[in-house]
């Protein structure tokens, strides 16, 4: 799914993963995706020159940025700590998961110990220490110049504050003139923003690995790569709740999902701009490029052509990233129950629409990954 | 209450103090017990010295071991931090709480944030990051060298693992025999695990502020402080319970708390003897004492004087810290709704006890109240 945190401020309150492990079981995709990262974090690993001279017994830190319930990055993180406890054995190794405060805490340490439903790599690397942190990506997680490798997946997407509700839509892909110019504007702000709470804690030669959903070079991005436009499916449901009466139109309206898509160009701007803040705190692009990861369950429709199950499976990687954002839209004097059932009635619509006539839905992910080295 | 957490391995797993919040608001008497050791914080902190040239921009990392929802110390960890802030405003601050893997970790990261029912030093504090960790303190919870301050309170009398199962008592106090020398064993072991752990931790002239439950000069212990005995009253009522025929002998034996109550020659023998490895590992004895901390519910009876209220109040306090283990003593044949019913009846025995003949009950605090440095 397209959304592991939002590690937002403001918009953070109501915009949760599903709690409970439901997040990294619903969400195979995004474990793809992170998999599929291994050459840039080796790309990133092998610059830091661990093997060299750098075994001195101080601590490898990494952290993983908007981690949910750390599931879809098990195999990742493990496979880099091992990586790096092999080359470098007395270095003691600090990984640091972190998202916002209402983060289901509980579950990613039961993941990230192997007492959830996932295997762990914990147990197999010694001399590792596992560490959270509910201090949003936006703001400095780490003490200056502590941190090795900084990661994040799918997550930096979630802007710190909605800038505006947009009128004629459910996301910002489908925004125009003003409403599109202010969702840039937090976008580049963000972007900024992040970066340089990086550069504060990165160490001399730490690197970044950040897998971000983005447009690419086609304009092409989440769900919306050819088949149907998953934004625009949403935003007509959507419209039709309003216009069954389900819902109002400053319910409509505010359901506006506070995420922008960075362009490559605006990913790399602030990396490439010698006057730029992030470029003078001495961040500098190693790496990028643009990926399609196809989505799962469209995937495994080709194979098993049923078109039920499809939807079955489909609706619920979609759920698990904004039905709270859904569930917050709703005025907050209706009940629990005749919220629920809004959206209920909602993603149940959803569903019948892809059981009915299933060719070209899919959420395929689109990330431009980045690896950034800070210089030093 | 007698329990911030167990932090154990193999006992952990049915042991939690109760979520939510529940825990501080029902333990105001464990927040007074640490609430009154500013002045050993304070003698630890003058000793590292930190206004004599430390502010050296390395982050000041300081821990609470079994923190349970981290209410109870909030305000004498914003009091060390603010005391660490004013006199090194350069070093950033860790502060890393931590517990066994089953704490809810939720609840503690909203009260860290002052987003819980308690106020937090959070925001008053610049340079401040809180983290967590759900490794226990028999384990190596931080790197090697890395921790400036080791706090922890009402916590270490959970041990490691239950030697054995005591046969006409719930609690290691009522032991005897064989039993009792189990029970001293593990607890001597379990202590000096403790501490071998706590010694790699910390940094040259790292210190240690412990205040833990045990047994004072003059014999006194939790709830056994001159008036009634707590724990005989507790076993008395779960003896009834077997013998009414609502627990099984087998039961009634598993009811068997993994606590051990060091005394002060205990508590001291590792750091004072020079053959120990805890002292060849560099930790050095600065300052023992015990107190006694007044049952807050029991204070304020003496002032109301309704039987009824303080039996109201008083049984929480209890059932904050040992009802997982009531429940985890009966068969997981039963189903949930009887083993409820079993708890609630001993519970409320325990309450009309206390309502029907109020004076002498209470559970005042016994601690031994440590500071340890590291040598170096």
């Amino acid at each position: 799914m397209p959304a592991k945190s939002t590690a937002g401020s403001a918009q953070a309150d109501n915009i949760t993963m599903k709690a409970g492990g439901y997040y990294s079981l619903a969400t195979t995709g995004a474990k793809d995706v992170i998999d599929g990262a291994w050459p840039l974090f080796e790309r990133a690993l092998k610059a830091m020159d661990l093997a060299g001279g750098r075994d001195d017994g101080s601590p490898f830190t990494m952290t993983d940025m908007g981690c949910a319930d750390g599931g879809t990055s098990i195999d990742a993180v493990g496979r880099v700590l091992a990586w790096v406890r092999e080359r470098a054995p007395l270095r003691p190794l600090q990984m640091v998961y972190t998202d916002q405060i209402r983060n289901d805490y509980n579950t990613l340490f039961r993941i990230g110990f192997g007492q959830g439903p996932i295997e762990s790599y914990h147990g197999r690397i010694p001399g590792l220490h596992i560490l959270a942190s509910a201090t949003s990506f936006y703001e400095q997680i780490l003490p200056a110049g502590s941190l090795d490798l900084g990661f994040s997946a799918t997550a930096m997407h979630w802007l710190s504050a909605k800038p505006c509700d947009i009128s004629n839509h459910v996301h910002s892909t489908g925004a125009e003139g003003d409403e599109l110019a202010a969702f840039q504007a937090q976008g580049r702000r963000d972007w900024e923003r992040i970066l340089l709470h990086r550069a504060a804690e990165l160490k001399p030669n730490g690197h970044l690995v950040l897998l971000n959903f983005g447009r690419d070079e086609e304009g092409r991005y989440l769900g919306n790569t050819g088949g149907r436009h998953m934004f625009d499916i949403m935003n007509r449901l959507w419209r039709d709740s309003l216009a069954s009466g389900a819902i109002t139109e400053a319910e409509y309206r505010a359901m506006t999902l506070p995420q922008y898509y960075n362009s490559v160009a605006e990913f790399t701007a602030p990396l490439n701009d010698p006057d730029s803040p992030v470029h003078r705190a001495g961040l500098r692009l190693s790496h990028v490029e643009t990926r399609v990861v196809r989505c799962p369950y469209a995937l495994a429709f080709e194979a098993h052509g049923d078109a039920a199950r499809f939807a079955r499976e489909y609706i619920p990687t979609i759920r698990s990233w904004n039905e709270s954002i859904y569930k917050g839209a709703l005025s907050s004097k209706r009940g629990a129950a005749e919220r629920d059932a809004i959206i209920e009635d909602y993603y149940g619509r959803y569903e019948t629409l892809v059981r009915d006539d299933p060719e070209g839905h899919g959420m395929d992910y689109v990330h431009c990954y980045l690896v950034i080295r800070k210089e030093g």
